[in-house]
């Protein structure tokens, strides 16, 4: 069953273009981790948060990602990461036109 | 500028096939929103919460939503809604595989 991992902590920067130059070679690597389908990549400079929405192709590979990225987010500095890990309701989210497999 | 809304909330249920039964009208209007792009349904049967990702295509569009559905779970009795709006790095999603267009 498809999980979703939602993931949101504060932050300072970089944001928008700086954000995309500073990330790109992380965001790669993403594309391997075990069961990853998508990211949304979420920022906010007013309020300065930033997060991620992930899609996974299961409770195993979510959880275990979530782990490791954790340690990796604390060990840039940042704290007071809020994490949760959802059931994708398949049929209302291709009602509403979501993209649930991995992209061809 | 795409915009991320990420909304969960407290949620005792129906989960499952019977959240589908029960939100399937509601889901086919979510489609004729101002600006709406998709949604992702969320639910966790364990910790009793569910939610929403939605992607949409502006500020304007994803703040009146936000508004519209607030009441909307009020009016189900829900408390303790935690939304929050985000920018999308374009970039960085899209390496990640994500849908940010109106799917075909």
């Amino acid at each position: 069953m498809y999980k979703l991992l939602q993931i949101d902590f504060p932050f300072t920067g970089p944001f928008g273009e700086e954000m995309t130059a500073a990330f790109g070679e992380l965001a790669a690597t993403i594309n391997d981790e075990p069961g990853f389908i998508w990211k949304v990549w979420t920022e906010n400079r007013t309020t300065e948060e930033a997060g991620g929405i992930y899609l996974f192709d299961g409770q195993e590979n979510a959880q275990a990602y979530l782990i490791k990225h954790t340690e990796r987010l604390e060990s840039f500095g940042i704290s007071g990461i809020k994490a949760r890990i959802f059931d994708v309701n398949e049929p209302l989210s291709l009602l509403n036109k979501a993209t649930l497999a991995v992209a061809q």
